[in-house]
């Protein structure tokens, strides 16, 4: 396609509005590009992540369609392919929308596939739109299809006379990563293989795959599809469950919440990924049902709920948290997501004889452990089922006998006794700064942790009502987080407040969007904070600046060189990345306790949050949360037992 | 495996020294990651790129052994992976070794994925070595094979039941961007494999894998192969024809040299990755035939020598040099490599009854086409034929007729009526910048392009003898040349003057290392920059800035925000990357054609070249290279025409 001819197309389309899609024009016809992004609009989505490759700018072509802008359509340019991905990552963490990101065949598909990787292993909803050749150079047995294309792996034997695979990349991903595939190689099916995959990322809440040649792109399409399903949303997607089921499966957990004297709610990330954190708040409202927090779920409960008792994470978790679950006959694990990470390295326990209720996207699952029995019921969402719940359960029938000696969860009950950050001049240890972050959050703030050493304080900080938490809890990637709070900052200018569900956020407080980045992590990304000065995305970007990956130190190898990295000044990057005169940013060095009180104090208390600050705050090297430091000698204890069982002998 | 485990094991295996090695020690043994690093110091590599993660970190343990330390071996800290294969990449395409990257299970090669693709397609030798979960976990049917370990993707359906696929990736990258393969499941046959994958990679000029389960590092393995083969060069791996065969072939090729009037060589990239520049430079002295360069294998013949008739790229190169190339009557093709950039979108035309040789790694292929036949040998690896086509050519027989008004190509042909770049304070166009160029190196400099639009500028200029020219032309992923560089860099550390096969360049003569890279690019990969301060690679720095994709603007959306990027002020980076008072590095803006001039006159004659020097050129932001605008026309014309084929009415 030469540009000429886009540009033609394009003014030819010009005149189409959105609302005609509304009227009947089955026989209206639309440019392929114009149906794709129009589709992803109805699915929710505004804002799309990428990097231009020449396989497709005939596709982003479509983004500057009048009708497309009219309604909100913008391109998010990133710095590069993974960035992006992890962009879109974060944008759907925040909005529950798709993340959309587009690149091109093979380097940049595959620069973003760790991205994708991590957004399937956390259950994140990505589409990935990858511009690839022409569909007649696909086409097998032609002479162009044994020419080696840019981008493109020629294959290892014989690559002189024989052409590429050109799907070698598609099938890399097909049914890896991606939880829907298509190639689009016919224009007839084009538009319901797109719809398709859009279902399947909501209904699985994982990342899908649409390969578009670059000669798709202005063939042109029925718009019957748009106007028979005008939007989709997350609840169109999933299979609704009969009356009979529905019934049968909440009068089941009724009678053994009824024939409960101590349950137990789990809020698991699953919860958030179906937009369910509302109603689950609801139901431990009206039930005063005892409940915790998980590692990858975290702050889905709110968490200054009276019945809230800490976050469970198996034999890895406060013991006051493990005691207070120990009390519990019956566990109701809502969103449940069975990970090392996420179930304390598999060593979840129960009280003797207690019943579990597994509440998962694919099925309910009741389990006896008196009797060693269990019941699963396939097919079933569990978000139809919390919703009856709500409206079936009565207090009246409720039996709880809690302790009643038993208050909820504090912070203090892990940090006791840290020292008051503002006492004096002097070194800012982990421990400290725990105890100053505990208080720093406001009700309805936005927190982005990377996966490195401090996150693994945050478990057990009580965080404030309609806070939202975001971390990649599981894949564990360090570098996500930095352009994931890229892509929080869009969807937030996208949908602003869309995650605070109740009043307890006063109407005129913006939301403080705040990330907690290691200076190992932040130097895999950085580049990406470009992008939030591009786009002015207010931040508050904490750099935990301990000279390396403190998280492996805490693993293997304290003081190895493998383990340093290049000390930055991290106060000089926005100037270098485009902020001239500092009029976006203010960069803050920050050395001492009072220092970081001081600021600490000034950003909670901030009026106007419309600039960039970034805070350089100097950690010790080797200076570990205590929670990380108990992971990592539970599993020396645990592999030195593994052993044990494999060389008895030894 | 715990820290002190391993560091235990390190204190027992300081007595072992190399030379041991020599004796017989048939029943000595060592722990596997010793044995790792010890093949890979044997095959000839010294410096290990990569990421630390914790399915690596007992295996980097090993990097301070100090038998290993003594022979060289260290460790180099990418600031991410995508970074650390691309300067592996770049350590090869300088070296001619296997350029090591070690990342961790998933997060980490996942990451690296794009730039290992890269060096697939363009032939590049890299070992990617993978740390990944331990042998027992990934036993099937146990109770840890149904963990979903962190770094790994869980299934899509049932995830909470059935564990994951622990070979995912390996079945993403095998057969696929990996040469040779292997996931070291038994200790017994560790070592061989880890030598099969180290003679593919180097039979292939590919990358090859090797997964690494984290408990496998410290089991112990004999010596032996090191014993039986204390060392492994590129020649040790490749089949070495029959005495018949050779003579066979080289018989046939003298004599349709004989028989030619005007023959010419074209020399192209495999000659480069299969180290035989030296010997095509010198057959082409012996023989005087004519030869060109190719975009992909430029810079392997000396183009000084008064027989270089310029790049031939079919119809995309210059008028002059297609002349010439079509008054050949046979094309001794070296190290031919077929894609549509390095043979200019498949239109290589050849005089009428032309006779062609393809000499390949993998086969010898004589075309004729005044009979349209051709006869393929398999199985021989060209530069045993290059080695005795030297001895065997006999210049009494040779009979050419070349028209002697043609004389040696000059960059003028091209470039024949730029200003002196020198002259006034005038902005600075990629014409002037080109011209400026042609001066600029000195013989044995080390050049490495990004490819973004400057790029297309180089291939018509004649470059001084024995430079070596490095750039991804034919994947062209943009964002590699920045830490291609730092590789190359670190190779020049390793290897002084590798590249330098005559003695056209003083022995005094310190190669200087320059890249030429574009602002988008950069903006990719910039945290590398850091790298080139912290292992102190001096090099000059280019970037120009010309405020976006430009290469992108040339194909499509010359105005459109999608090729934007933040500008950025590139004077100020090294300051935030670590040069915190500027000891290592100078940073200069350029803006006016005198002070380009002034500049690049001072860089060519300095004497010491031990620092950094960053050059940010302020280019316009649609000025392209004419080379860039021909390709562009010509694809554009070459599509319409293929769409008039496709659909004749129209």
């Amino acid at each position: 396609m030469t540009l000429i001819k886009s540009q033609q197309i394009i003014s030819n389309i010009q005149e189409s509005k959105t609302d005609e899609f509304n009227a009947d024009h089955s026989t209206k016809l639309i440019p392929f590009g114009q149906y794709l992004f129009q589709r992803i609009i109805t699915a929710g989505t505004k804002s799309i992540f990428g990097v231009p490759g020449d396989f497709n700018l005939p596709l982003l072509e479509y983004l500057y369609e009048p009708s497309l802008i009219k309604q909100g359509l913008r391109w998010i340019g990133n710095c590069n392919e993974l960035n992006a991905a992890y962009s879109a990552d974060g944008f759907s963490r925040y909005s529950n929308k798709i993340g959309c990101v587009i690149t091109t065949y093979g380097v940049g598909e595959l620069s973003a596939i760790n991205g994708i990787a991590g957004a399937f292993a956390e259950n994140v909803k990505i589409l990935h739109i990858v511009g690839v050749a022409r569909k007649k150079d696909s086409r097998p047995n032609t002479s162009n299809s044994r020419k080696n294309l840019h981008h493109l792996v020629p294959r290892l034997k014989d690559a002189n006379f024989i052409g590429p695979n050109h799907k070698v990349y598609y099938e890399m991903i097909k049914d890896k990563v991606s939880c829907s595939t298509e190639w689009l190689d016919d224009i007839n099916t084009a538009c319901n293989k797109v719809d398709k995959v859009i279902k399947d990322i909501y209904r699985y809440s994982k990342p899908g795959y649409i390969f578009v040649p670059v000669d798709l792109v202005n063939q042109l399409v029925s718009v019957n599809n748009l106007v028979n399903e005008p939007s989709i949303s997350m609840k169109d997607c999933l299979d609704k469950p009969s009356v009979t089921t529905l019934n049968e499966i909440t009068d089941i957990i009724c009678n053994w919440i009824y024939q409960s004297k101590a349950p137990a709610i789990i809020g698991d990330v699953l919860v958030d990924r179906y937009e369910a954190n509302k109603e689950l708040n609801l139901f431990i409202k009206k039930t005063q049902i005892w409940n915790f927090s998980t590692v990858n779920g975290k702050s889905i409960i709110d968490e200054l709920n009276p019945y809230y008792m800490g976050l469970y994470n198996g034999d890895e978790g406060a013991p006051s948290v493990i005691e207070r679950f120990l009390q519990c006959d019956l566990i109701l694990n809502f969103g449940i997501d069975a990970n090392e990470i996420n179930h304390g390295h598999y060593t979840f326990k129960y009280k003797k004889d207690a019943r579990i209720i597994e509440l998962h996207p694919e099925y309910i699952r009741f389990i006896e452990t008196d009797t060693n029995t269990e019941k699963i019921i396939r097919g079933i969402n569990f978000v139809f089922i919390l919703e009856e719940l709500i409206k079936e359960i009565n207090p009246v029938f409720l039996n709880f006998q809690y302790d009643s000696k038993v208050k909820a969860y504090t912070s203090q009950e892990v940090y006791p006794d840290i020292e008051n950050v503002d006492s004096e001049e002097q070194d800012i240890t982990v421990d400290r700064l725990t105890k100053a972050i505990s208080t720093f959050f406001n009700p309805g703030d936005v927190v982005v942790s990377e996966t490195g050493a401090i996150y693994f304080a945050f478990r057990d900080l009580v965080f404030p009502n309609q806070l939202k938490y975001i971390a990649q809890g599981f894949y564990l990637s360090i570098g996500t987080a930095l352009p994931a709070t890229f892509g929080v900052g869009i969807a937030m200018q996208d949908y602003p407040r869309c995650h605070i569900t109740d009043d307890t956020v006063p109407t005129d407080y913006v939301p403080r969007l705040i990330l907690f980045e290691g200076d190992g992590s932040a130097q895999m990304t950085v580049q990406e904070m470009t992008s939030m000065l591009r786009y002015q995305v207010p931040v508050e970007l904490f750099i935990w600046n301990n000279n390396g990956y403190t998280v492996e130190r805490a693993i293997c190898g304290p003081t190895r060189s493998y383990n340093d990295i290049m000390s930055w000044n991290w106060t000089k990057l926005f100037e270098a990345f485009g902020d001239t005169n500092c009029q976006y940013t203010v960069s803050t060095l920050i050395e001492t306790r009072s220092k970081l009180a001081w600021k600490m104090k000034q950003l909670k208390n901030k009026k106007e949050r419309d600039n960039i600050e970034l805070m350089e705050v100097q950690l010790g090297v080797l200076d570990y949360p205590k929670q990380l430091q108990s992971m990592v000698t539970a599993a020396k204890v645990r592999q030195k037992l593994e052993t044990m069982e494999d060389h008895p002998a030894a």
